[in-house]
């Protein structure tokens, strides 16, 4: 068992003065107390942290990838071997409960061990190799060589939704590391006991693996200074974010106004349309009403694929379609909420929503009274015409609610998700004879969405090489990247060329032999071979 | 020969009243007026563009990548068949002269074949597939392959430096139109008719190839509020910017603040160290000496990638180095700048420099009277301790302009070294005994820099799959991108997963028998094979 102590963890040492701070952690099941603080870090202790992070980086830049890799596996040893008190502190920070808990700390070490994977095998810098050319006219060519590097120091913002494998040492933390740049984590202050556990969890790897201390630091913070300190102090190089779009915005707009501007990739959720056509619904309603309802429900909704738009057609099936969606999200038992702050928003979104012209509620739309934060399952239903000339139709509700927008016809469909802004995801159910109808609707939603998905849900984010979660603004601040999947690792990567090195000064990913065995471009060929091969 | 009207070219057409517009060229070797002449783009015609873009978009992003490699070819042979117009026009507009001009027209057909032949192999959507695991336990896995794509309508601003090579149909718009992205591209208010010229051609090969109109756009403008209107329009999704800071960083800053923030890919030139070791200079000073001369007066040092700063260490050779360095750039003919602004810049960026503490004058240093806009070959010097105490020694002097800073031995050097901002190129020179000296300081610069060059001098930037030609920030907006390269494309690319989609509507890319022949990862195995092979 671990003493919780509630202080910042600057380059592995505990820093401020202990218990009792100012982020009080709360029992969302029963709005009491949990009895974990944290401190709010002060500006010293970031500023602490970032220096040594960039210390760390001087080190930790010259890292093979291997090294890098066994990092990671120790990292997941280290939150294994926290055993049941992270389970159970989580459990009560969060309400989230054991099974999506234990679930979710497989997925944040299993993530870790797929980056470690990625720099064994290597092939992730993207060499590049022009050879010399010594005998072109007018002017011989030179030797050129290009690979990826890491960029710096990393500030990392965790979620409140998923307080594992978007947090401490999640997605955002992991693909950083595995970059080989120090982290800087900004933890959730709805659960600073169990990033607190991560923290300590990470801060022992570093120290077991002989990294430098700086590699990795964690503060605690609520106000929204201390997120701004971490962000505009000049030692960060790029911001890795996921939560709300105002608060996304907020690190996004400071970064961008920073005398040297940073990359900020914040994952800011989204409505994520899934879009039902007649014969899906004539031939398979009841299945796909029950994926529909467990998909929005799931985790009390709170999830950033939620599926919160649903397009159908109007036809003979369709109001009994909505009716059954709206029976099943009534009878559903309705989850914990995370926090009060959630409860809230989402209150006042849906209430923003009922007011507008054109929009009925068909259950649920209200807090639900006792002793958990919690929120009625919710359906709401308008017309396309009233979608389409009504942006704030496309606001996001946060928890298990969903918006059904009715169209007159295929054509009015397509209309209607023209007008779609940037989103996460989107899905289609359709049966084989609609492919047609389907291939037209892809061909637009594909330019709002960062993945598609064909007869199924879009919560359950795969942690898959090919994995895009991402998506056209305002589901993220930059659409070419994902925050799941391996190639996560790219966000925190650029590229450096060399020109004409002696191989011995070349990084081994460039050196003619080969050491590495990669896969590498060498004039223009696709090749795993040594260059005298 | 074409004849000029100093018109918008709008989706194809002509817009505007005709000849006499507010921005005359003028002659750089004689400041006299060339007679061509544009008109300020007015925001209706930037509206227009914009929208026939987008509209343009709608199709082009469904088009094949052969589709988009056969119009590389045409906008390529439309530009030869331009003929010495082009040539005669740019040099009145320029003063490059036709030898340097023809190598840049080579070198802009040269890059629109290059993406052409990255198109046409193929691989460069980077399809990643992992494949479904239907025994799963316990859920099944879902099918995800993902692929990049086509981000939207891009606005490209030319420089005044390379007028064809960065301008109308340059590298931002090559890659851009690579990607599959319509382009609307604001010409550069120095060259007016040139700029005409390249958008006719680009008109003549979007017609002939039967893409959509709105594929490209010429708007001409010198006011700020012109490049303004075109960055803030929403159907814009990314920008392609090559000048100056200011310019940069104003265009850079609209973005960020749109209500849909877009990136923008700026390159905005900088100083470049060189750092010569004594080993070099002992072995070989006189030709490092011709050698920086050269690059340093290289078009009148109007390059990005010009030597600004020279690093050496006090020792027996070193004043004799610099005196060396002085004498040749003093006798060096000093050729024409591109412009008033140029010239004037330029000065008043000398004058600052020398009124900073211990700089001194050693050539040059004044702009030179006569017919054309011509600055003398210019050297100033100052210590490391001097340097390292004031970052306005970093500004760029944009013309044949270098800045000698001397240090007292290694490490004083490799302090020095550590306090660099951003910049495209670091160069240094060293003898083979002097390896290790030189790890140590690539280690320091290739944190600074996009590009390491051994023993050579770092303008002459070589179109080539491997280049990186960008680097942090104040260098570029967007340091993990290149603006020359065949992965310039990658920046106008977005990556987009699709989940258990039948085959047929997948795009070819990834249907499951690889019918374009592309390298694909599948389920982490790099593989040029169908998935049933």
């Amino acid at each position: 068992m671990i003493t919780l102590t509630g202080q910042q963890l600057i380059a592995g040492v505990p820093s401020g003065a202990g218990q009792n701070g100012s982020i009080a952690g709360i029992n969302p099941r029963t709005k009491a107390p949990t009895g974990y603080y944290a401190q709010e870090a002060t500006a010293a202790q970031i500023d602490a942290a970032v220096r040594a992070a960039s210390e760390a980086f001087s080190e930790t830049r010259g890292y093979r990838a291997v090294r890098l890799a066994g990092f990671l596996d120790t990292v997941a040893a280290e939150i294994e071997a926290l055993g049941e008190q992270l389970l159970h502190v989580a459990d009560e920070e969060t309400g989230l409960g054991l099974p999506r808990l234990t679930g979710e700390r497989g997925r944040t070490t299993g993530q870790l061990r797929q980056f470690a994977a990625l720099l064994r095998e290597g092939s992730y810098v993207e060499a590049i190799i022009d050879r010399a050319l010594p005998d072109r006219q007018p002017a011989p060519r030179p030797d050129i060589r290009r690979m990826l590097q890491p960029i710096g120091p990393v500030a990392v913002f965790s979620a409140s939704n998923f307080p594992f494998a978007f947090a401490v040492a999640g997605g955002d933390t992991a693909s950083a590391f595995a970059a080989g740049c120090p982290v800087v984590v900004k933890g959730h202050p709805s659960h600073p006991a169990t990033s607190e556990l991560f923290g300590r969890a990470v801060s022992a790897a570093v120290a077991r693996e002989g990294f430098p201390a700086g590699f990795f630091s964690l503060i605690q913070g609520r106000e929204i200074a201390t997120g701004q300190a971490l962000v505009i102090h000049p030692g960060i190089q790029a911001v890795g974010f996921t939560g709300s779009i105002r608060a996304g915005r907020a690190i996004y707009d400071a970064a961008a106004a920073r005398p040297t501007p940073i990359p900020v990739y914040a994952e800011m959720g989204r409505v994520n349309p899934m879009v039902i056509l007649p014969g899906a619904l004539a031939a398979r309603g009841t299945a796909v009403a029950d994926g529909l309802v467990h998909s929005v429900t799931l985790g009390s909704g709170q999830f950033c694929t939620n599926p919160g738009l649903v397009f159908v057609i109007d036809g003979p099936q369709t109001q009994a379609f909505i009716a059954a969606v709206t029976d099943r999200m009534g009878e559903a038992q309705s989850g914990t909420l995370l926090n009060e702050y959630i409860e809230e928003g989402l209150g006042r979104a849906v209430e923003r929503t009922i007011a507008e012209a054109n929009v009925r509620s068909l259950t649920g739309a209200r807090a639900l009274e006792g002793t958990a934060y919690c929120y009625a399952n919710t359906v709401l239903q308008t017309d396309s015409a009233s979608f389409r000339a009504n942006p704030q139709l496309q606001e996001e509700h946060f928890g298990p609610v969903t918006l059904f927008v009715v169209s007159t016809g295929e054509d009015d469909l397509l209309d209607t998700l023209h007008v779609l802004v940037g989103n996460l995801t989107a899905t289609i159910h359709a049966e084989a004879a609609e492919e047609q109808a389907a291939a037209a609707i892809i061909s637009v939603l594909r330019e709002k969405v960062g993945r598609i998905i064909w007869n199924g849900f879009p919560t359950g984010v795969e942690v898959v090489y090919a994995m895009q979660h991402g998506g056209p603004y305002p589901a993220t601040t930059a659409p070419a990247t994902t925050s799941v999947g391996k190639t996560a690792i790219k966000r925190f990567l650029r590229p450096v060329a060399y020109q004409d090195l002696p191989d011995a000064l070349l990084p081994p990913a460039l050196q003619r032999a080969n050491p590495l065995g990669i896969w590498r471009i060498v004039d223009d060929e696709w090749t795993k071979g040594s260059e005298e091969a």
